[in-house]
């Protein structure tokens, strides 16, 4: 038994990325459990007194088993909701970064490149983080194709992308309980 | 006479980050200015009515003929609040992105690594912006060395690396008017 | 009159990086020249006494007002045999980094991304070598579409992209002209 | 018993990164090995009928159970004999990727940073590679310091450097067994 927690690096509410997040949870085997987050929180400030929805968000974080990280670029770099959820999850009271030595996957969707920029920053704060990414399959998805994998609501409707993505949930339990220290 | 638009990177009150900065408006040659943002916004997001905080932060980029980006290093990437006044300043109005095809310069304090690892993402979203970064020099500062280039407030007292600043910025408005299309 | 050194880097003889400098050899306006180089050479050791080969091939670079670099996509980095032009290009002689304060321009042809991801290691590169780079146009050409942009000899021949890299060519020579030292 | 091989970024006689490799040799609890390649191979070319050193230098990669790359910065990124290391160890016979699925850890030596900006640049070739990179220790030896942590040789000779490499040892061990398919 999972429990996954996902974090949207979108706070739009037709994002594809959030979507991404949507086909996942659905798809997850009976049992396991994904918590979407979308991370609307203040901006990441160490001076600030710890604001009462970082409380919340920090305590959802402390939940999880393994993460999944859904990942938009925004100007060749991971967007600035998810870079805030980053440095707000590793800091702020005494349990520290909450990312250290968990399983963790990387999903995307974008522009043209469908955040492969993205996703290399993202591994970047992964290796600081303690983070442990599966590193295969990748699957940036592309928003503006014809036909678009997604919805006008932000929802993945490409019937290939949602087995795809089964199947990179698959390997990520897999990685997940292969990293477990027993 | 070039107006420089200075961003830090953190919104504490005593960032070592906007300490640079400071350091740098108080170096520069007489003609010159230097207006230093503390971007403390509301997190980027592409639903909201654009708030009243970002235009008036865009506001004060429209009137930069270059831009010099202050930036910490928060899990090997630069600061949230950074980001998001990457975000900010590249949409949200008719005007676009607001960097485009300006000449920029980076200067940064941090950990272990005075800022690297943060200077070469903020270089990969440069390259989207159309921004034109200085090459050199590069000058990460380390707040915690012994005894660190900053005081308690954050102000730069290491008088070379006070020194080292003011030939980036020599370098920096000559890279400016280098590039300036005639 | 502009003289520019193409560096493809790949030495397969029917490389679609080599392809595309031939085609910008081609679209170039009369007057400007362009010196394709496949930078076959002894790996990167500074122990080594120059070997000829690295000579002949510094020579080359001493003559360029620019550079255009085609870079495949191996490993999510830049090719070796381009990195070790890099390497190569950069030291061995007493006029040290031969790329120093030079306009450069990167285009690729690659796998899933075009080079993308090369082409980011590159920019990485190109601070260090304080090469100045064209930010855009970026023209990731993707070997293996269907139809392939290329033929089987690395020629570029889909025109659509051919166009795209004549705009890229007049940008790049603007540029050059932009940055030139007055 | 695990036999690493480990990789070094130089080809020079007295490289510092194959003097870390020799550290970790001689720090190495006893039943373990480690084969040190100093990978002097031609520069990579797919057209070329696979050359006898390239197929010993793939023969060694074959007997390895898990990784260590030591990596000198050049450039701003990995050397050129390390990023040839890994693209002739990644193809070249039906073998393929010798690095998929096996742990790997990072060591380096450099000028300024120590080798910082390089280790970024390997890790992203590790997601394409599948290897699973020790994130932490990270430590950057940086050869210029005064004292250096070298002698002329390459040799590690500071003694606080050779135990927090003996600790990193430790930890790929541990990261190796549990990572290890059972």
């Amino acid at each position: 038994m999972v429990h996954i927690v996902g974090i949207s690096g979108s706070l739009r509410r037709a994002s594809c990325n959030t979507g991404i997040l949507r086909a996942l949870a659905k798809a997850l085997p009976t049992g396991h459990t994904l918590d979407i987050v979308v991370p609307d929180l203040p901006l990441f400030n160490s001076d600030l007194e710890l604001p009462q929805s970082v409380k919340d968000f920090r305590a959802r974080l402390k939940r999880a088993d393994a993460f999944i990280f859904a990942t938009p670029e925004y100007n060749y770099s991971i967007s600035s909701p998810l870079k805030n959820a980053l440095d707000w999850g590793s800091r702020g009271d005494a349990d520290g970064n909450l990312f250290n030595d968990k399983a963790g996957a990387t999903v995307s969707a974008g522009g043209m490149s469908g955040g492969m920029r993205a996703t290399l920053h993202l591994a970047d704060a992964a290796v600081y983080l303690n983070l442990h990414l599966l590193n295969h399959p990748q699957l940036p998805l592309k928003i503006f194709e014809n036909p678009s994998p997604f919805d006008k609501d932000g929802n993945l409707i490409d019937e290939k992308a949602i087995e795809a993505h089964k199947k990179l949930l698959e390997a990520f339990l897999t990685w997940h309980t292969r990293i477990a220290r027993k």
